[in-house]
């Protein structure tokens, strides 16, 4: 921690902050230079989180110099960080993993059926939603445990994983008996309470991007998850809000390649809910696997024109198909499969 | 709803759109432009809240006619709500409310001691967090229930009414129990289980703008609480995330206006988490009383220095009373008391 | 300047480094943390800007410790500039000074029969466009010299001073002749070859911030200003763009305030752009004029249905008066006239 | 244009908006619904733009229909537009075009060294500035028309064509002498006057989004060189300005594709200005590819460590010629070159 002096700052209010720092047990390095005088901190920054330097008389900013994270960072940990989920899929090695399937789940048959076809076209986890969050209280709100039900029965019929939403650190136990990956919404990245308990359950983790969370929050609320005990966390990247009103959010394509140089843990991207428009979903993906990435999760639905949910940004099956089959070209081209 | 089509649509697109709208019970109404054709949609929009027009083949794009949410509207009640709390303490009304007091309880002593000044300031409502939600898992999370006994005994030897943040469904029924008003914070605006009981709990509500929220979904987060049948809701602008950082967010003040004039609910501001330096807290409470707003919620500590949660932004009792000073004069300026 | 060290930086890394910046006429200063090693430059920073010590091997990051502008901080001067125009109107100064006029000069009966109305209101400068930054190619581009001409008889009838934009250091010298403040449009705050042709021709100046521009980049282009020799800036907070659609930009109303802290150079704002609503310009008015700033300017138009520009913002005459009204109240509250 | 009425507009209010816009030679289409009536307008909206219908009475709000771009736009122009460079480089065809290059002209000898670098790793285009846009005034302004000559003679030595910025319309003709490709900088992309000049000036450009433009905005600006006569445009996404810090700006990489489907012009992009680090650009390079962008312009420097400006964006000669083996292999394996 480096704390810079005003220029004003009285020898009075420089001891001040001396006196303190050191009872807080850290080394106080003071160096004065034409402008202006700072102190250099050393010793355990985390003290100082709780001791708020700037308001002491006599300071004109306080510079942190180490990181908040710590176990999901590099230097903890330097190699990767792979996920292990049942039924032998590995999230964060060389394949690349792809979950498809429809936003919400709507109907058991409508499942099974979207679930061939994507299963068909090469992706091995199942996803859609029992629990929706949405903006208007009047919108479809998701089936509730039958729509876990439904995910876990046509999961294993067609052999494949499962993911979907826990919007509440109440309904954990129950999400966590039908699927395999338990998923964060971007709306919850600081639901701190939900974190914690998702940190004790073990179960896989897939932590959305909050809409307007900086690559330092959301790598701090992944934090939450480690330190409660669960290291199987898989970061998404599902666009951000900016100004741009085109997309639905602004996908940020190179957050993939900072998150990678600062933690082991490995990152997916959604391309539907970063674009909202199926027909830049295509665009997204190339670009997300491009950047490295180690999975995709897409939304897919046989009659987007009637889905309950988010249909605008579907892809049908054959366009999907399609998307996959270009995808296993460009995963070669980079050294990896898909 | 308006569906405006693409130059290239075809008979049948139309034809097929027009087929689909009917059976939605909706009345179709086609008009042929030089450039492009259109069809305005009467009826009630809700049922194609579920229908994606958007991806019918040979559309271009879609436009709601109407506002989404209803029961927060200036059209449904032309009245201002105003939300009365136990005590006599009426928010929306001619008088300005100010709740004050520190960011976290942290000792029951240090809790009365400031609540003593800021009521000598003139403030009626008792502000503290007995649960706090923190980016970082390492720092200080509150007391808990002994936050929210410490809140409730201080309160009730003050005279003052209480306000402390709710984070997860579960803990409502605790949290009433303690406390006059819920709050619910920026990062939980999207919280939808949390919104549903808290809308069947009762209880006054404070519901905080999300940090990157747009007026449109707060009032959407606002209208989920009403919708479960509890009308007594205060909407609280504490700050947008914006690229500017010398500031911890940038406080929207023209929202107060913007909310007043599209609903009848009262809105209050939280100049300190607006602005996140103390030294800036008086130059947005008087802007935002300036701007309309019915009350302010102020962080207050006499020991900024020890504090353990957000003492960078919280006054100390000399200054607020000071500030409380000038708002009473710039209150009455613009017909009002404070 | 603050150097800090990667973990593994080698002892070769940091030698490379203490031997370039010593060369630089730097004394650093290594300073060995537990888990970092930082090393701190004494003596002019500015030597440092030309060199990237980021791109140093061994280097993780590089924080800087001065602020980069000089001439427009407050270390740099304690008392408020204040810019004297033409017929004894001092902006900066107690009195809060009040700009008012048509987006665009279109008539010039027109022009007089707005600018009797707010000189009549209280403003003291008539503000009209002549050469007008459309988004559109298609959309009126303003009458050019005609314009200045007729800004300039109605200023003189009517004895009140004008301001009106110059888009282009070419045309500094025309608008000079005939205008008493240039204005520099939002778009145009880093036109680095306007801001160096300003600074040269010693007239006051008006410099609106960017529509993304930070409050240190205002600055920075203020700096390039004062630093070609022109001390007669006045900065204009007319709104950011942010995620929110409701209003055309966010007024950063709290801005005002920062700058006053940082700079010595008085603050208007311009509440019709900010919102680009006429039903929001008193709230953002009085908000600013609470919160600090020198002076405002404000579109009026007697027939905003036949402006050729921005007429949704523009305040008719008697809305206009009202205001007035209200803010010669407000201002008194706070210790000021207008 | 669609009009939406408020539910309070009288039959006296919709009167008067059928009149006008019955004069402006418009057909109006009334349309009662349930909770609103709405007027559909027949014609060409152009002449709407100057008439601003969202102020006359009873008006809710105003929906514009169709596009306000034209020139640009996929129905004007279903073709690619391919442009042609001396030398035989196309942009916007099959291959995929390479400028690179320092951030600015230092010195003959060092371009000359750079230049060879560059093109022997397969770069075709020579990019460096020799007049810069600089937030600081005290940062070095580039070399001005000895920098030209430089640029010029190390292309011509090379066989490279070359790409500067211009940053006012009066240094059109300089530039123009000795670049092949005018290039219009971030922060000049609303400099209106510029646009003008440029699009008269008929040397192929380079229209950098600005920080903080819509795609709208920016389809608007080009529209600005193509009325003047110059359709030679290429489009050049940087990134816009975001709250993330880890970056100097977020790369919207789906934009690429977003233009694609509504412009027939060429889009490159600027992985070096849109990361600010140069750990990222070849993440940021490999997402712009895969996602169709027609050409990349990096930031390529020797000795970093002494670049005047932006070193710590720009790869080294080694890095650069490892990108592009990897771009070779990934602009095969989507069908194109580079």
């Amino acid at each position: 921690m480096i704390v810079v002096l005003r220029p004003d700052a009285t020898k009075k209010q420089i001891d001040h902050i001396i006196k303190r720092v050191k009872e807080l047990g850290l080394k106080p390095h003071v160096s004065r230079g034409v402008e202006r005088t700072i102190i250099g901190l050393i010793g355990p920054e985390d003290v100082l989180r709780v001791t708020p330097l700037e308001v002491f008389p006599g300071v004109e900013k306080v510079m942190p110099v180490l990181k908040e994270y710590k176990l999901v960072s590099r230097e903890f940990q330097k190699e990767d960080t792979v996920v292990k989920i049942d039924g032998g899929i590995k999230i964060g090695g060389n394949r690349i993993i792809v979950m498809a399937g429809p936003c919400a789940v709507e109907k058991k048959d409508l499942l099974l059926e979207i679930g061939k076809k994507v299963k068909e076209a090469g992706a091995t986890v199942l996803r859609a939603g029992a629990f929706k969050p949405r903006t208007s209280p009047y919108s479809f709100q998701g089936l509730g445990e039958k729509g876990l039900k439904y995910l876990h029965e046509v999961g294993k019929r067609l052999g494949m994983a499962t993911i979907t939403e826990v919007m509440d650190a109440s309904q954990i136990p129950l999400v966590a008996k039908y699927a395999d990956i338990l998923q964060i919404g971007a709306r919850n990245m600081q639901n701190f309470n939900l974190l914690k308990e998702v940190g004790r359950a073990k179960k896989p983790v897939v932590l959305k991007r909050g809409m307007s969370s900086t690559i330092k929050e959301w790598l701090m609320s992944a934090e939450y998850i480690l330190a409660n005990g669960n290291f199987n966390v898989i970061l998404c990247e599902r666009g951000i809000r900016t100004f741009e009103d085109m997309t639905r959010n602004t996908l940020d394509v190179v957050a993939i390649s900072v998150v990678k140089q600062l933690s082991h843990l490995p990152v997916i991207v959604d391309p539907s809910h970063a674009t909202g428009k199926w027909g830049l979903v295509s665009a997204a993906s190339k670009a997300a696997v491009a950047a490295g990435c180690d999975g995709l999760m897409v939304e897919v639905h046989t009659k987007p024109e009637e889905a309950l949910s988010d249909g605008a940004q579907s892809l049908v099956p054959d366009n999907f198909s399609e998307l996959m089959q270009q995808l296993r070209v460009l995963s070669k081209a980079i050294g990896r499969t898909i």
